[in-house]
This record gives structure tokens, C-alpha cells and sequence, in this order.
């Protein structure tokens, strides 16, 4: 692997480098009162993984593993992976970032399940990520693309 | 109400039309596969809402009620509304369209959850919508605003 992906510690630097980010939202603003308020240690881990260049934040993304029973993905129903907040810098765009943490997502062996924003099809089709049959009771707004690992399938509802 | 808000019927006309908005993605997808597949009727009844100017839709929202089981936002934990894909066509925003769907969904003296766009805090702040308290095990990557209507409170966990 040509970039170093590590999980990201919470702390006010690493809360600074997100605000460069798009999807800069409730959670990070949430772990920011966290620490103002000493509710969480400085350089707690979160569910961020992420890839410096030198010493700035360049890509980053969330992962988060669901509990078996909250499965209406996959089949079988063990626990899987939610990715959301995949997001590089745009000077470091088509470098390879992307690719990088999605790999790392993907080297837990775990289903992945992400909502992928509009026009990003070609992106996780590229990797080897597929639409899930859409639900609206389950997906509502969302577009979910799934991951499978060898032995697992699309768990199908009637 | 200056505008009429109606249930918007799934054809091809209103799938043409979706077209027109940002946020249309994986459900207006599988609408338009399960008509071509006749796995749906034409003018089928559909979780959308939209207000019309001429023949010509201009807003819309999905709108869809959640059971009681899966409320993890109110207390006490009845049925609650789920509000998603809110979006005015550019040429007609500022005239009041959205804070129309916005209130059609209130009549129903459900609470509403919706999740938020970056920066768009400022306007479900208008609204008289609230932000959660972020939880990352219910939220993940979401930036949950609440309504609530008379009596009802925002469920807490430990």
C-alpha cells in the first residue's frame, strides 16, 4: 500500500483538520463539545481512519461496525461495516486515497455497506461495490452500494 | 396555504419531472425499474409530496412513517414521521415552497426526523426543528434535526 492509512485520535488538531472537509457535520461538532466539555480524553479513538501527507489530513473516511442483529443487508446476518464520509482534498484527488481506505475497509473481511452520494455509482462500482435492491422502509433517502466478501449474498426480503 | 401540496402519483410523467432534482438517486431508480417491470401500477401512491407551478414540479419531499419499534428519537416512542429528500427547484427558492412541505408535514402532529444537509442548520432552525444529540450508533454520518410536537421530548439514552 502506497499511503499510510491510520485511525484517527480525537483532539483538537485532528477537530481542526476535519473542518477542511465537506462533510463537516453533527458528529464532529458533537466530539468537539465532547471535549470541551472533558465528556471524552483528549486523543480518544474514533471511528475515523484517515491519510496524512506530511503533517495535513488529505483523505479520511468513517467506519463503524454493526452489530449482527441490526443486519437487514446481508446474508448471513453477522456483523458488518458502515462506511460513510469518504472524502479526499480535492489537490489530492485521483491519487489513489479513495482506493487506499476502501481497501483498508475492505481488509477486515467484514460485508460493507456504505449510502453513496449521487453520481458516485461509477466510483464504487470501480470498487467492486454494488446497489443494494432499494427498500424504502429500510434505505429511505438513501443510496446504499454494498461489498461483499467471499461466501456472503444481498439478504432478500419479500 | 399559498401553495397546494399534493401526494404525488408514480408514473412516467413524475419520474421525468424527479429528474429535474438533485437528490434523485437509487429510489427514483427502482421506481422507474419496478414500473417498467410492471411490478408497480402506473399511477401508483408514493412516499413523495409536491407542489405544482403550472404543470410543472417545482418542490418536493419524501415523506414516511416510522414504526413505533424502530423509534429511537421520541419520547414516548409512538409512530413518528420520516422527512427526506426536501429540495425546491433554484429558479424557486426564497418564495416560501419548502416551509409549505415543511408545515404539510407537521399537520400530521407527528414528530418528524430529518437528516440535514451541511449548512442547512440555519433553515431547520427556522422551522422550528432542533439537532439531536448526536449518537454515533444511531446516527452514523447523519446530522439529525427533530421536530416535536406538543408533549412529546427528545428520547435519551445512556
Amino acid at each position: 500500500m502506497k499511503f499510510k492509512v491510520e485511525r484517527l485520535k480525537i483532539n483538537y488538531k485532528t477537530l481542526e483538520e476535519f473542518k477542511k472537509f465537506k462533510q463537516y457535520g453533527r458528529q464532529e461538532l458533537s466530539m468537539l463539545e465532547d471535549l470541551e466539555a472533558n465528556i471524552i480524553d483528549n486523543d480518544s479513538e474514533s471511528p475515523f481512519y484517515g491519510i496524512y501527507f506530511g503533517d495535513r489530513l488529505v483523505a479520511r473516511m468513517s467506519l463503524y461496525q454493526i452489530d449482527a442483529q441490526f443486519n437487514r443487508y446481508f446474508d448471513p446476518p453477522k456483523d458488518y461495516l458502515e462506511l460513510w464520509k469518504l472524502e479526499v482534498l480535492p489537490d489530492y484527488q485521483g491519487k489513489g486515497y479513495g482506493k487506499t481506505l476502501v481497501d483498508f475497509a475492505k481488509s477486515f473481511s467484514l460485508p460493507i455497506k456504505t449510502n453513496g452520494r449521487i453520481n458516485s455509482s461509477d466510483f464504487w462500482a470501480s470498487m467492486s461495490f454494488t446497489p443494494a435492491t432499494y427498500e424504502v422502509e429500510r434505505d429511505r433517502g438513501e443510496n446504499p452500494f454494498i461489498w461483499y466478501p467471499e461466501g456472503v449474498h444481498e439478504q432478500l426480503h419479500s
